[in-house]
């Protein structure tokens, strides 16, 4: 086992894929602790981005910022929260990758234009980013960053002299691929999602004014009432006047990224509609309709796979157990240890429930597979215990092709199903039976729905992709 | 809300008993890597202690060591895990108070002495530490610390002529209290617990040697195989022999903690024989025979009440379903807001999920009430989300007494039931209904047994502990 | 005593002018390690800024970049360095202010370009960069930073299509100000000092290639000859074909900083042909014959006063000794004590070395005197010492007016020669005798040149200041 | 040139003796902040020991501390100083040595003994400690520390109920070495001196009580008025009643270390009634007597070298001038670069000033030599400079020998004097004439004192020293 597999062992949230961001802005009407309420939101969406974490405030005047590496509760101190002072607030948490990139990459971005300052989050990935800002090069402008959304500032501030929101419309027209953005004026919040809605961002009211958020426990978690989500080629631009909403784009249709509902959420948010948690427990439904097998227990792989366990367990009658502890520290950096102990340090993470699976048949269910070598651990450790066979299910279809659109997926030779028939992959992993969730099962389980990005399981995007780009990819 | 109020529904976890240490020791008759052994060890046993970690290693000649403030991951970067090698380990993780305590109370606590270095671990409290402290100082002896743990070490150093073993049988029988400990000569390994086996301690086996550690868990983490526990009043010694038994104490009656299986312990741990997870569940059984009641649904609070939870689902036949989504940061620190700001962050750690809640009769399980402010304001997020009515169980007696053994218990006026009836409890924190567990149904959920320590249940302890103690916490 | 003149006293170097930031450059034929020669560099270069440090280097495709807070041995771990690989490169050290200014305004300031990544460290003021700034935000530009460097680096890029010669000629054109610039694209280096040459900046050899650096210090200490210093409103484009030299403005007269002389730079180091060292010594001769007194001992302000004492004793013959003895650790950040400790901490970085002094009468020199608040202090200390007469003599003119070119002077209102005679100057900081050393006398010292901005000391400055800049600065 | 050499060569005090510690301690009648005091006279004692430093405050019924690593003004914030409130107070910095050895060995130590607590910092080392910490490890002592101090604490414990006073007494008379102790009950502070003053230790006066410090320059930072050396062999108690001197020890010489005169005490201190500046000025008019040379100017090696040469200076009637330029950032931790840096960089701490040096016939003085590495590199600097002849001149005996007294004196062989002849080392180091003081000489400088521990220049040390020590070190 070498290293890089036993870090995925260690903390197998390591083998999903990784969102890449999550955005929040609130307006109010009068001065109430907008910096405050910003990191409360930020600290439910955390979970969308872990490598830093920032909130600038507008107060009338100037915008204010502060950011920093890390968790919003490592990144922020009270004391730089206090030196945020005003009404508008945008706030950014970015995903961690595993070398980390530093805080100059951090976000939001805050950049003084003709309009005065400007600052924006964003979460998603545009596809033309490259070709434009090869554009506002030849024009002379120059870059800080390598980030798409210093792009997207740009593009603005080029369209200022027809005032904010005609700038920002037609920003969002030059832009394509993925974007959930909060942008903040000194004196308005704007919040814009891409024409197929690709990444998720919702609206919420408090008593003083409105709130934008990726996710709706956001709102939840600063006692916002969710009004409903931003449209796919929407923006809403908030200001004294209310929320006043503009369509940059017609005919779109709604394809937000289906792993949002399979894994990416938090199961307490509703996206375009649709509970998470709902999903989640319908998929381990439909996936008893699809694999209908017979055993002693259901057990998930925790936290992900549980909701769709219990949905199995439901629908089959098969009783849900606990299968694993986890140890609740799990996802602090960690030591890599010397050959000799890694071999032992089998259940550090988690630890089978011996008295729940000794001499059964086990249904494991978990959300997805990426890399399949947490799986084949699992599945090792159960036996071990002394499970008698395991049927492994899973809550997703299988995962073939990249993403473009904001999730940091592996290269495209790591994907274990881009590579080998679901058969090898049992074997592969030493499970008795593996089922997958069909594409059609997905959309049974969001009530039938069929507007969702599929792309990472069958490779048909909703924005065309340069092709080079596919062609590099594949090549790594 | 005040904003200790606030912090203790920041974080539920807050308003629990806090244990107040783990332990681990192995001994490997060749140079393997105890150090990452014991690292992991601690890993695992993290639950018992996040103030500080330790690790003390002995080559034969000397002992190393390296403390750390925090979790054992920020306590240790591996060049400090480099540092130390050798065959015999002792670790040690601690218990965070809310001021913190700093280093210089870390464990193990490593003392030259006659016999050469002496490295010790210790979870438990001593009732007599001041009264020996006292006699030790009329002797001469200096103190550099406050803990219960160099007074042992003192001990053991002053009967250093009758050899290494004779010296730690005559330190325990000199205290009095709580002890599990794990003690470290330059070439001996040393468990012991004390005559009532308050504190666990558990033996295991690796190829190389053997292992001690507070908890089951541990074992499994590094692959060791469990032996058995080490029995109240037993001192092991471990050397190149072999592990030595010897009692230092007769006619000792086990009264370990019932916390320990309650609350304290990892569910996948096993304690003295009992499985702990299926006291848990057990005790949830055990919990409708008691109170029988009639719902939609049984709900817990995350995640110590899940297997009681799942317990009275199986024995009312009322479905199992979340009730609450945790924020997986929970745990980390967090800025305490400003009042406006402190009155909507109702869902910020644990957030009702509206959609398996809404105009349903819940039964709410929770595995202990210390304070009740948590479960107040659980109840009004749960009101607020939908509920019509809430049946409160809880899967233990209520608390009344303090703990002297090793626990960090509130003042005792901040207990709540210490000063109320269930009924005025009830009525405080908003329930339909509010239940206990009977002391008799902690026996029933553990195999029948009697043989624990009721204390902070019924005020009876299993030592004596000084009356004056008694009567500054009544003043408290 | 309140707080601010506490720190004066305490340390000495806050009662003077700050130097705003030292530049380095290098270009190499083949691989040699760069960065750690500009690390080397910079080292030497320390005091002319401790804010920051950074160091940018190409490799001939990409610019790699590292900066950090504080000395350049604490922004700059091995690792950091050992990440920099290429040919060129180019670094900048900024001056502290009192509050910090972050990480973000840290140099060298590195941005993609039509001409690829372009790096920049800028040492100086330019009069007309908001100007600029407003004209280039007209045309769609956004920026990043509050610095000037980022106007020049728009300007560049904004020429781009005539080459990066021609487009850094144009960039120089339109700004004025003072500026000693390193510039590095991913296969060139560039040097640019303004038509008055009111910043320094030099040339070097070293066998592998060039070396710019802000003074000749910096080329000692990396072992490279010392060539020429770089002409006002010259640039230098140093690449594979050599060294070329162009000239973007004619006429120019050089008006390098007398403060570069009088204080900032290096003794050791060379500016426009003439040896620091020497100037100072002079100043101090030049005192004796303006100012031709009679003593037992001359002694100096430590240590920026020790040249021009040697001077005066060599030209009077009264002999030259220690007067005060500098606590070696000034300059490390230091609590500020209550009241009533700090009427006692006279002595706590400059202690009189009483025994030279007892019943003496002395002459005390310093380069000069900005607020007084220190000198004040340290005749009151000779005083104290048993000194019987202090002839207090600053070997340059009184400081009157504000800087504009890249120096932090205090406010006007500060300045104690902007509002106080000689004569009240003298009687405010108790010495016996006041006199300054006059205009001449500051050629005189520098070999009778007269080619300085002399700015500060009489209000006229070589290039035009708007005049909404003074007339702001006298409202403070 | 390798790694350590090349640290030598960056940082010349990297090839001089290191003193090991300083103390200080304040007795106060009221509450003035005797935390701060102590903080600034740790401050003017920072040469003595750069490791870590540590406060300790007594209130009359407790004792606080704060420890940290580092310079004072590193290890301690605002915060620390503010929570350490009382009347009496110790305090300590300690030398850094390379690996750095942990804050667990900081000082001052606190330890609680039946006296109550008790809080000790100590300058020096003891040659018995070793069987003293037997003796007590025999009665069932346990060690918690390496250090001497902790055995000094022990014996005091020991001697409990004979009284503080009397325990001090009793505790001083058993133990054999160098000593300067700062000791502070909750009520009484004491200072104490080995019975041949081989360590400093003075008394001073504030109006509202006593002040003990290794040197007399930290009673000056504090505007203390000095009172009197403790001598050789005597205990002050300083309580309520006022300062009472004990004498443990009869028939004492004093014997202080000559190293404090050459090297480690500040020139602005008095040391048993010798002024250090006054007898280094001496030391090179002394050294003109013994070598009395022709040259064109006399240049010192900053700083420790500056007031023989002026000395030498004065005496001869050769001019002195600046030899060499220092950076003010000497003694912050540096990057070791490549070797093929390394080569170059000659001048990165110590640059000659060439134009004071070119063409001249010069005479070099230091203070002493250790390796005679930076000696070399010197001396090849100022020959590339122009030099034409360097005649070198150290104002001490040669070192031959090692201290076991409280010095960190490299391995004898290390010692170029302990193997090679005068000549020798004037070849190896490149000097065309090489001198030394002679004993005589130094006795001379100290007005015809001979009560001086010269010990590392011949051999004869004032307390008899384990020969197994001795044999152990020549082994080295």
């Amino acid at each position: 086992m070498n290293n890089s597999n036993f870090e995925l062992i260690m903390d197998p949230s390591n083998d999903k894929f990784k969102d890449e961001c999550g955005v929040f802005g609130v307006y109010a009407n009068n001065t109430i602790d907008v910096a405050s309420m910003t990191y409360y939101g930020l600290y439910a969406l955390q979970h969308r981005g872990q490598e830093s974490a920032g909130i600038a405030v507008a107060n009338g005047e100037k915008i204010d910022i502060h950011k920093g590496l890390g968790l919003i509760t490592e990144a922020f101190k009270q004391e730089d929260l206090e030196k945020l002072k005003g009404r508008i607030a945008v706030g950014h948490v970015r995903y961690s990758t595993a070398g980390g990139k530093g805080i100059e990459n951090a976000q939001p971005i805050l950049v003084s234009s003709k309009m005065g300052p400007i600052a924006m989050a964003h979460n998603g990935t545009l596809v033309n980013a490259d070709v434009i800002k090869e554009l506002l090069e030849d024009g002379g402008q120059i870059f800080h960053t390598t980030t798409d959304s210093e792009v997207i500032a740009c593009l603005i501030a080029r369209s200022a002299k027809k005032g904010f929101a005609k700038a920002v419309i037609d920003a969002m027209s030059a832009v394509r691929g993925s974007f959930a953005l909060t942008i903040m004026s000194k004196d308005k919040l704007i919040g814009a999602r891409d024409p197929h809605g690709i990444r998720p961002l919702c609206l919420g009211k408090i008593e003083e004014g409105y709130v934008l958020a990726s996710e709706s426990c956001a709102l939840d978690a600063i006692g916002a009432e969710y009004v409903r989500d931003i449209e796919p080629g929407e923006i809403v631009i908030i200001d004294e006047q209310g929320v006043n909403s503009y369509r940059y784009s017609e005919n779109t249709k709604c394809q937000t990224c289906a792993f949002e509902y399979i894994y990416f959420a938090r199961p307490d948010s509703k996206i375009d509609g649709l509970e998470v948690h709902t999903t989640r427990v319908k998929a381990g439904e439909q996936l008893f309709k699809e694999h209908p097998l017979d055993a002693d227990v259901v057990i998930a792989v925790p936290d992900s796979g549980i909701p769709a366990a219990i949905g199995y367990a439901k629908a089959s009658g098969i009783p849900y157990d606990t299968g694993f502890i986890k140890n609740r520290y799990v996802g602090r950096t960690f030591i890599s240890p010397s050959q000799e102990i890694r071999e032992r340090a089998v259940a550090v993470k988690l630890n089978p429930l011996k008295v729940n699976l000794e001499g059964k048949r086990v249904i494991l269910i978990d959300d997805s597979i990426v890399r399949g070598t947490t799986s084949k651990h699992l599945i090792e450790s159960l036996k071990r215990a002394g499970v008698k066979e395991v049927s492994f299910l899973i809550a997703s279809p299988s995962v073939k092709y990249p993403c473009y659109f904001g999730i940091d997926t592996p290269y495209r030779s790591e994907l274990v199903a881009a590579n080998h028939t679901v058969e090898e992959i049992r074997d592969m992993i030493g499970a008795d039976y593996l089922g997958y969730l069909s594409e059609t099962g997905v959309y049974k389980s969001c009530e039938d729905r069929e507007g969702f990005c599929m792309g990472c399981f069958n490779g048909v995007y909703p924005v065309a992709t340069p092709i080079e780009e596919i062609s590099k990819d594949l090549e790594r």
